[in-house]
């Protein structure tokens, strides 16, 4: 029974939990005894915290037993990045000089999990400060594809994408800058969701560049990201894009169907830029979105091709700015990837940061006006499968590509725009690996997002598949 | 009678107008008598239009005298900064670079102003690109301040504000980077409006930062720049920063008072660093308001002592860029203030752009926190009245400080957060000169700006208060 549960969702879970039909506790070893057997290979944790693990399950297991269940988070085995201050415990943000730190205070976030009744099982691997290469992370090892350990699992919240793939936790958060959430998703055929910006407290949250992060769930449903996001929603004073919104009922509006939904199909670059097999895939899930009764509708982001290029700029610059001491004091303890970026980020004039940032003014504005015309747009999350570990370029339409910029290039974008976007799976290729349907909605319209994520999946059921362990 | 029209508001030339009481002709006429008369002392105009505004005047004659009034503007003449293109008529952006350069497209205010019957008599002075100091035009000539010739206008649309307070024309169209609306309105007596950032087009005006421009009108009063916001206002997809709302009826909300509105007032900041003088003047008038049904909260901005730093900053990198290629191959063609700002422009750094806009993020925070509290927030517009033009620095409360970086200092805070800002005449200093009460509301609620200040305008009167010429 114990390791079946963790087959479960948060939502099949929380209903045992919540009746006494599973234990806190039990559900708790069962994920860190996988994540025993299991992780030697993935290497999807930094740091396992079996100990304050189950002392959580037994509080959540008096709890629950004492009537006082906290809702479908309690209980539940979760992940966080390494990123996301946990108070106690080590958080590394990936890199070496924070190895062996210990934060005082929990991430905003972190403590809206625990109050939650979350347990938290470990730090999950990620690349160096978010900001890595695609593959190796030179001081915490390399992380695999929980499809197979030949392939990357995405970055950089690669380590939460393979333990929730891998049924190692049932979510881990992680944070996207240019797709950090919904690569590592997408490319272990897991769900991943950017909220909007100003959405989530990024407060305790180590920063790759405070304008375009974003904290949200990896999770294996819909459903299980509609609770998560209900639980770390919310204004923070204490985070400056922090926005001051009434928060709906996420998980009460995931049926509404999509019937009279209009879906947007961008005309240029989303789909030029995948390979023929993904945007097979996804082109299929669109006829299916229309099969469930949403309208199709073409629509123009004629500028969205210059995204990826200042998306990269602001990162470098905002980057800069943060690293701005280290880099200069310890540039040995960065990663040969990490170091040259920060260190170029610093020779950006403000000239040419400006100019990036008009380029994001100008897709803003392709976006907005798109959006008068469609309720969510529909595009390829990845351009590609999880390539393997050691590819650094990979053909796609015939023409060598570099991976390390590809990856990026059809979910920066939304960062760019601060809209709420959500990969979820949507079929497999010959190779065996998945692929993903990014779903991306208007500021603040994260429910319409996870409706139409949720008619999907639920039509689909492609998150049915697991990777075999 | 012709002379005695120079005086009506444009509401009260309007009803004349539309009931043929007065002549578009007839009251063109009198404007250019009065720019032949007045303007070589004040120095208003870089362009006087007589030959296409008496041509324009004729046509609007016409129409409403076949009964086709087009509206409140329809015969009324009024002038533009010399940084809004207009097609056939030299556009100098108060610069030598574009001396004799003859746009061939109106803006996009321009057209509309047209297309509502306005009659453009000419293109006001500026500061150069409206970067230049507080004081001189080397390539245009000095403008004066109506009240007193030996007083700079304020900036840097010095010539809008002399002319519509000197009665050379109704109204004058002036742009905002960082109070260059509000500062020549508040310094000559009258109503300056800078409506919240994306309401008003600004394709065809010359850019001085794109990301804090902002268009908008000098009137005589609220009613008049309500009239002109109603014209002007609206959707355009030619400016990447223009949103796209429903524009409510501007002038049909102006009556409605201000019983039970709240209004906030700065605990920091703003009051301690104007002179005691206008800071008494300010006080009263937000007593007025109180007497006026208003409740008056206290409202805290901890961080806005940063705004106007962070906001030069980001204007002279963003400046910088727009002029990257003539400050190299023609510095000599910038006067010898502009061109060392836009070269130091040029030296910032990403990371020292990218901080400026982190302050800019607080204090927009600050700003939005604030606004849950008040409806709008009332504080001085200038620190002090229009300073002498020989005047480089100026005591405030025993300490000289910089005419240069007080002029923008109260202003600037609103163009970082984009809320709309009006100005309105609240008393005269014991030199005679002006004095301004700022009022600033939410993100596109100009219309309770525009309420507030009418209501107070319509209590106390100063409006009427005329320079002598």
């Amino acid at each position: 029974m114990s390791a079946e549960l963790l087959d479960l969702s948060i939502a099949e879970l929380a209903t045992l939990l919540r009746d006494r039909k599973a234990s806190p506790v039990e559900v708790t070893h069962a994920a860190l005894d996988r994540i025993a057997k299991v992780d030697a290979r993935l290497n999807s944790f930094i740091t396992v915290t079996a100990e304050g693990a189950l002392a959580a399950a037994r509080r959540a297991e008096e709890e629950i037993g004492a009537g006082r269940w906290r809702g479908p988070l309690h209980g539940v085995p979760i992940g966080l990045k390494d990123l996301f201050d946990t108070a106690g415990v080590v958080t590394t943000n990936g890199s070496r000089i924070f190895k062996g730190v210990v934060p005082a205070v929990d991430a905003v976030v972190t403590t809206r999990l625990k109050q939650a009744g979350a347990v938290v099982v470990g730090k999950n691997n990620m690349h160096e400060f978010a900001f890595g290469s695609t593959t190796n992370n030179p001081h915490h090892g390399t992380c695999r594809n929980a499809w197979n350990p030949d392939h990357i699992p995405g970055g950089s919240s690669g380590g939460s994408g393979a333990a929730v793939a891998a049924r190692l936790c049932f979510m881990s958060m992680g944070s996207d800058t240019g797709g950090s959430i919904r690569s590592p998703a997408c490319l272990n055929g897991i769900v991943g969701h950017k909220p909007t910006y100003g959405l989530v407290s990024r407060r305790g949250v180590f920063p790759l560049s405070w304008s375009l992060d974003h904290a949200g769930p990896l999770a294996r449903t819909v459903r299980d990201a509609a609770l998560t996001l209900q639980v770390i929603a919310g204004h923070d004073p204490g985070d400056p894009a922090s926005a001051s919104l009434a928060i709906p009922d996420y998980a009460a509006g995931l049926e509404g169907g999509v019937r009279g939904l209009r879906v947007g199909v961008p005309r240029e670059y989303f789909f030029e830029r995948a390979t023929e097999e993904v945007e097979s895939h996804v082109r299929a899930a669109i006829r299916t979105l229309e099969g469930l009764g949403a309208t199709i509708v073409e629509v123009s982001l004629p500028h969205v091709e210059l995204a990826a290029t200042a998306g990269m700029a602001i990162i470098s610059v905002e980057a800069a700015d943060i690293h701005r001491e280290w880099i200069r004091t310890r540039p040995d303890d960065y990663g040969a990837d990490v170091r040259p970026r920060l260190q170029a980020g610093a020779l950006f004039s403000g000239v040419e940061y400006t100019r990036a940032q008009r380029i994001r003014a100008l897709v803003q504005q392709e976006f907005r006006e798109a959006m008068t015309r469609a309720d969510v747009l529909a595009m390829p999350n990845n351009a590609i499968p999880a390539p393997r570990i050691d590819q650094t370029t990979i053909p796609v339409r015939g023409k060598d590509v570099w991976v390390m910029a590809l990856m990026p290039s059809l979910t920066i974008p939304h960062n760019l725009t601060g809209a709420p976007a959500l990969t979820v799976p949507c079929g497999f290729a010959a190779s065996g690996l998945p692929v993903g349907l990014q779903i991306v909605g208007r500021p603040f319209e994260d429910a319409t997002v996870l409706r139409v994520g949720h008619a999907y999946e639920q039509a689909t059921e492609w998150h049915r598949h697991r990777p075999a362990m």
